[in-house]
C-alpha cells in the first residue's frame, strides 16, 4: 500500500497506510474536493481555487514531517499514535460546508468544528472504532498534549499548511512561511509542544506573515464585499423559500433553504443532508437566481455572478452619522423600502489578532531548558503593543 | 486605468487599457472563472483546479512580453496592433464549454474554435466594432502573420502559458518551460515569427516538456478514465432526457440535454444557451443523478462523484480478441445487456504528436539570416524518428 | 547593442546601452566578480558565495523596473536620467574591498562609500565626463531626489536586491521579499519617493525580513566569530609586516600590509593599489600564513582555513566580571602573555536598527494624497517599541 | 549529534552521524569550499560560483533520500551500509583540484578519480579504517551493486544533484530536473539499481536536461574559450618556471609549476602538495602574472582577468584550409613567431554523449517485473538516432 500524490506546495505526499487510504477514499472526504479552501477569494486572486481536500492532504504531510522530527529528538511516538494524529489532522476541517466561514451561520447555525466532530464519530462507526484514538487527540483528551497542539494551537500544522498553500496559490509572496525550518525547531517539554530558541525569528516571521495574509488576502475589501453579498443572497433565498416562493435549488440545497438547523435543535437528517452539500450547489443556484422574479435575489445574484460587487469602505464607529446619511442616499437612489435597503447597504465588522498569550500560546525553549513565551523574548517583535485585537468597521453598498 | 492582478505563475499581470478592462469584465469572459482549465485532471493532481480565465490572463501577459521584446528588436507594432493582439489572445479560448475537450462533441457537435469566433463577433458588436482588427489577427487574415502565430502556432504564447501554468498547478516539475528565455529569442522575418538560433535548446526542451505533460498528465490513465466516464454520463443523460425521462438539471443544462446542436444546423438560441453553461451545471447535475432511478446513470455518476473510477488498460490492436473476451466477462459479471455493456466497458484511442513539420512549424533563424526548421538543425533532438504521431488504444471498464 | 545575462534571482538582466556595457566591462567593475557579497557567511551558509558584481547587476535590473513603473504613473524621467540612475546604482558598491565590512577599518581606514565616489570620479574621466549626472544623483545633488532615494534610502533597490539575493543564495526563506510588489507601489510626490498605501503590508514585511536576515544571517554567531578572526589575522599580519617580518603576500596585499591608509592622509597610489585587491589576495595569503613561524598568525590562520572557529557568547555588560574571569582562564589555558591574549579572546558589539524615522524614512501616500510615515499608519507593526537600536555584546574565544 | 545546514536547492541537509561530521570537518573536505564546482562558467553565468563542497553535501542528501525510499520498498540496507554509502558519495569528488576538468592534465597528469581514491585511502588511515566499506562501495567491489550505482552510473545522485544545483545557480531553468520524482521511482532488482516504469518520462527528461546543460552551459562557447585560455596560461607559466623564470606563485602552486606529476611516476609528496591547492592559488597568481614581463603570460593573464576573451568558432574539419588561413592572419596581425601563435590561436574539440547503452545503462522495471533499457521502451525519446557521440571542433583566437 503506497500512493504518492503530486503537490506543488510540498512536492510529493505519500500515503502508505491502509486505513488512511480508506478514509481519504471515503465520499465524505472526497466531498472536500468540491469545496474551495478560500471561498470567494478567487474573485480577487484568480489562482485561489485550491480545495479543502488539498489543504487536508498538505497538513497531513506536515504532520508526518513533525512526527519524524520529534522522533529524531528522542520523543516517543508509537505507530498507533502516528496513525491517529495523521487521521485527526486529515479530518480536522471535514466539517466545513461550502463557502465557510461566510455561510457558517446562514446555512445552519452550527460551528464547523462541531460538525467535524460529528463526521469523525460517524466515520469511527464506519471503520469499526479504529478512529477512537484520533478522536481523543482531536478533542484534546489524550495525555500527549503535543499531538493535539500540532493539530490545533497558534503554531499548528494546520496554519503552517494553509499559509504556505494560500500564499502559493494567490501568488502573495509576503505570506510565504519557512514551515520546514519551524518544524525542524519543534520539540516537546512535559508533553507540550515547544520551539527551540534558534527558531524564534522563524516563528515571529510566521506570525507576521499570517497577519499580512489576513489584511491583504483573507480580509481584502473585495473579498469581504463578495462574501457579504453571498451571505445576503442566501439570506434572501431562505426568506423566499420559507415564504413558499418557487426557487431553483439542488435537492441538497433545498433542505437547507427550508430548514433552520441549529446546534441546539439538530434533527436526525442533518448530517446526511450536510454531506451532500458543496460549492456547486450554491454556484449553480445563484446562476439561476440571477434571472429570478424577486428583484433583490436577482440583483444580488447577478452582481456576484458577474463580479459586479458592492463598494466597501472602512469607517470609524464615531462617524455613524455619516454612515446613516450614506445609507439613506443609497435607499433613495435605488428606490428601496426599509426592509430592502438592508440588502443593498450592508454593515459589518472584521477583526484579527496577531497573537494571544492566552489559549495555546507559543513557548520557546531556551538553551538552559527553561520556557518563555514568544512575546517575552529579548527585543520581541510580538510585543504588547501589537497583540491587541484589531477590529475594523466597514460598510458595503450598491453603486 | 491601471489594474494589477497577482498571478503565482508570472508575478503581476497589468491591465492598463480601458477596452481590455471592459472585455475582461464582460460576463462572457467572467464565465471562464467557472470552467477549470484542466477539466477532470484534478482527480489525479489535486492542485489542477485553475481556471480558463486564469490561463487567458496569463497568455495575455506573455503576449505583452513578446510584443515588448519584438519592438526592442526593431519590429514595428503599432499601439492599435498591440491592443488587438492582446484582445485576440485573451479571447482565443473563450469558446470552451465545461470540461472541454472531453465534452466537446457530446454537449454540442461544434468545435470550440468556431464558438470562440462566434463570441468574438458577438463582442465586436457589443463594443462598437472595436474588435475588428483582433478578429482579423485571430483568423490569420492580417498581413503581419507573426501576430497570429503568437496566438496560434506550434510555439505560441497560448502553449507557453498553459505548459507553465499546468506544470505549476499540478506540481509536475518536468513540464516547466523557460518561457521567458524563449520569448527573448523571438524575432520576425518576412512577417513570420522565428526563433534566434541561441534559442534552439530552449525550443527543443519546450517540445519535450509538452510531450511529457501529455503522457504524464493530460493523457494520464486515470484522467482518460474519468473523462470517458463523464462523456458517458452525459451521453446517458441525453438519451434519457430525449426519451422524456425526468432528470434534474439547471435550466442551462436542460437545453443541451434536449437539443442536439451541431455546427451544420445551429439554431439562433445556441450562443445564448452556451454562455450560461459552466462546470457547476455539470457537477451539480451529476451529484443529483447519483441517486437517479436509471441504473446506468446512477452507477456512472456515483463513481465519478466518489472517484471510484474504471480501470484503464492500453492494448495492442492486434489483441482485439483478448479485449472482446474481457468485455464479455465484464458483461457477465455485472449482468448487462448488449446496450448496457457499452457504458461499463469503454474503448477509445488517444494520440499525441511531438512536432509537425507541416502547419505552423518552428523556424530557427541562423546567425547568417537563413531560416531552418527546428527538426533540421545539427544533431536534432526533434528528428524524424520521433515526429510521428503516437497513437494508443485503451479500454476502460468497471471492476 | 543588446546583452542578456541569466540571473537565477530576477530571470534575465538586459544591457542595451553602449556606455553601460563599457562600464560593466571595465576592469574596476569586473573586479567585483572576485569579491563575495557576503564575505565569510559561506562558512555557515554554503550557498552564500555570490559576488558583488552579481548584486550590482541585480540592483541595476530593479532600477530599470522602478523607472518603468514610475513612468507608467506619469512621472517624467528622461533617457539621460535613466542612464545616469542605472550607472549610479551599478557603481554604488564599487568601493567595497575584500571582506568588507569586516576589513573596512583594518586594511585601510576609509569608508567604502568614499572609495565608491573616488572610483566613479576616476571612471568619469575614463569615459569623457559621461558619468557626471550619475555622480550628481549618487551624491544626492540632483533635483529629482527620488532617483537618489532609489539608490540610497531605507527602501532602495540596493536593499531590495540584496535581501532577495542573499535569501536566495543562503536558502533562508524568511528573508524573501516581495520586491516586485513593492516596486509596483512606488510613486513620486514632490520629487520624493513614496509608497502607495496598498503597499503598507509589503513594506512592513520587507523591514521585518531585513531584521530577520540580520539576526539569522548577517550577525549569525559563527559569522561574527569568523569575521573577528579574519580581522585579527590581518591585524597580526600588519603588525608583523610593519615590524619587518618576512610574510607571504601578493604584491597587491603587500602594499596594504605595509601602508596605513586613512581618509585623512591618502597618498596618490591608494586607488591604484586598492583596485588590485580582492578576496583571492586575502585567501591565498591566509593559507600560506597557516604555516608561518609566528605562533599567533599561524594559529588564527589555520583555524579560519579549516573552519575551526572560536566560540561566541552574547553577554550582558553588567556581567563584565564574569567575562574577565573567563578571559584569564583562556589566557592560562593557552599560556598567553597580556598582548597575545587579545588575539585569543575577542570582545565586540553588534547592533541593528529595524527602522529609523530619521534620515531617508519611508513615506506612505494615502488615497487622499497626504503622506504619513510607515511607523504611523493604523496599527503599525513598525512602532516605537521596536524601532530602537538593538545592541548586543559578545565575546569570542579559543577553546 | 545533529547539525542542519541550509541549502537553497534541497532545503535542509541534516548530519546526524559522528563519523560523517568528522569527515566533513576534515581539512581535506573543507578545502572543497575553495574550489568552484563550475570552474570558469561564472564568467558567463554570474551565479555559478557554488563550490564542490556544496555539491558534495547535496549529493549526500540525495543519497539519504534514495536509501529511505529503497528501504520503504523493502530493500534491506543496514545502518553500516547507509553510513558507508553516504561517506562514499561525500568523498566521490574529493580528488578534484582547482578548475578541473580544465586543468586536470595541465597541473598534473592524473585522473581526479584516482586522486579521490588516494584521499579516501588516506582518510581511512586517519579514521582507523572506518572507511573500509565506503571504499569498497566506491570502487564497485561490494555485492550490493546498487549502492555503487547510486554513486556512479548514468543515473546517480551525483548527476541528479549537480544538474539541479547547476541549473539553480546559473538560472538556466531548462536544466531543472525532477530529482525527487526520480528518486521515488528507484527500485532494486538482483542487486542492481532500476527505475519503475512510471518514471520513464522523468528519466527521459533528465537525460534531455543534461544534454541541454552541456550545450547551453558546460560547453558554452565563452566557457570553452575561458577554459582554454586558462589551460594555456598554466602551460606558459610551467614553461617559464621550468626555464627558471622568476614567477609569482603561492608555495602550493610553485610545486606544481616545477614538477610534472603523472600517475605513472607519482612521488611521495604529491598528495600533500595537492591538498594545499585550490582556486585561490590560481586566481591570485594570474592577477600577478598580468603584469609579468613575458609578453604571452601577461597577455593571456590580463585577458582572463578582465574577461577580455578570445573569440570561439565551431568549424567543420573539412574546412581545415580556412582554419589555417585564419591562423596565419592572426599570426600576422599580432606579429607572432611559430611558437607564440599557439598561445593566440587555439584548436580543440568537445563532445557530449546523451546516453550510452553500454556501461551502467539505465534499466526500466516494467509492471510484470521484466527489465528493459531506457532506449528501448515504446516510442523512445532516447533512441539510436540521438545516442551517438556528438563531437564539435572549435577554434579560439585573439582579436
Amino acid at each position: 500500500m503506497r500512493k504518492i500524490i503530486n503537490d506543488p506546495v510540498h512536492g510529493f505526499i505519500t500515503i502508505d497506510d491502509e486505513l488512511i487510504y480508506d478514509i481519504v477514499s471515503h465520499p465524505s472526504f472526497q466531498r472536500l474536493r468540491r469545496i474551495k479552501q478560500m471561498a470567494l477569494a478567487y474573485l480577487v486572486y484568480p489562482g485561489a481555487v485550491h480545495t479543502r481536500l488539498h489543504h487536508a492532504l498538505g497538513a497531513y504531510h506536515l504532520m508526518g514531517m513533525a512526527i519524524d522530527e520529534l522522533r529524531n529528538k528522542g520523543i516517543e511516538i508509537s505507530a498507533e499514535e502516528e496513525q491517529a494524529a495523521k487521521i485527526a489532522i486529515l479530518l480536522h476541517d471535514i466539517g466545513h460546508g461550502p463557502f465557510s466561514h461566510a455561510l457558517e451561520n446562514t446555512l445552519a447555525d452550527i460551528h464547523h468544528e462541531d460538525i467535524s466532530l460529528m463526521i469523525m464519530e460517524h466515520l469511527n462507526e464506519v471503520f469499526d472504532n479504529k478512529l477512537t484514538l484520533a478522536l481523543k487527540i482531536f478533542k484534546g483528551d489524550y495525555e500527549k498534549k503535543f499531538l493535539h497542539q500540532l493539530i490545533s494551537s497558534q503554531l499548528d500544522v494546520d496554519r503552517l499548511d494553509y499559509l504556505a498553500r494560500d500564499s502559493f496559490f494567490t501568488g502573495v509572496s509576503e505570506g510565504i512561511v519557512g514551515y520546514d525550518r519551524i518544524i525542524k525547531m519543534f520539540d516537546v517539554h512535559d508533553n507540550e509542544l515547544v520551539v527551540e530558541d534558534k527558531g524564534i525569528h522563524s516563528v515571529e516571521k510566521f506570525l507576521i506573515a499570517r497577519r499580512l495574509m489576513y489584511w491583504q488576502v483573507y480580509l481584502h475589501k473585495t473579498v469581504l464585499s463578495s462574501e457579504l453579498l453571498l451571505v445576503n443572497i442566501l439570506r434572501r433565498a431562505k426568506y423566499l423559500a420559507q415564504n413558499d416562493e418557487d426557487l431553483f435549488a439542488t435537492p441538497a440545497l433545498q433542505v437547507f433553504l427550508k430548514e433552520n438547523y441549529s446546534s441546539k435543535d439538530l434533527r436526525d437528517n442533518f448530517l446526511e443532508a450536510f454531506l451532500l452539500l458543496d460549492d456547486n450547489d450554491i454556484a449553480s443556484a445563484i446562476k439561476v437566481w440571477a434571472t429570478h422574479s424577486d428583484k433583490i435575489l436577482k440583483e444580488l445574484s447577478t452582481r456576484l455572478l458577474n463580479r459586479h460587487l458592492y463598494k466597501v469602505k472602512f469607517y470609524n464607529p464615531k462617524d455613524q452619522v455619516d454612515v446613516d446619511q450614506l445609507k439613506s442616499e443609497v435607499q433613495k437612489k435605488f428606490d428601496l423600502n426599509d426592509e430592502e435597503i438592508d440588502y443593498y447597504f450592508l454593515q459589518d465588522t472584521t477583526n484579527n489578532l496577531l497573537y494571544s498569550q492566552q489559549a495555546e500560546s507559543i513557548k520557546i525553549k531556551k538553551k538552559d531548558g527553561t520556557l518563555i513565551d514568544i512575546s517575552e523574548v529579548d527585543n520581541p517583535l510580538i510585543n504588547s503593543s501589537i497583540t491587541e485585537q484589531v477590529k475594523k468597521y466597514y460598510i458595503c453598498y450598491a453603486q
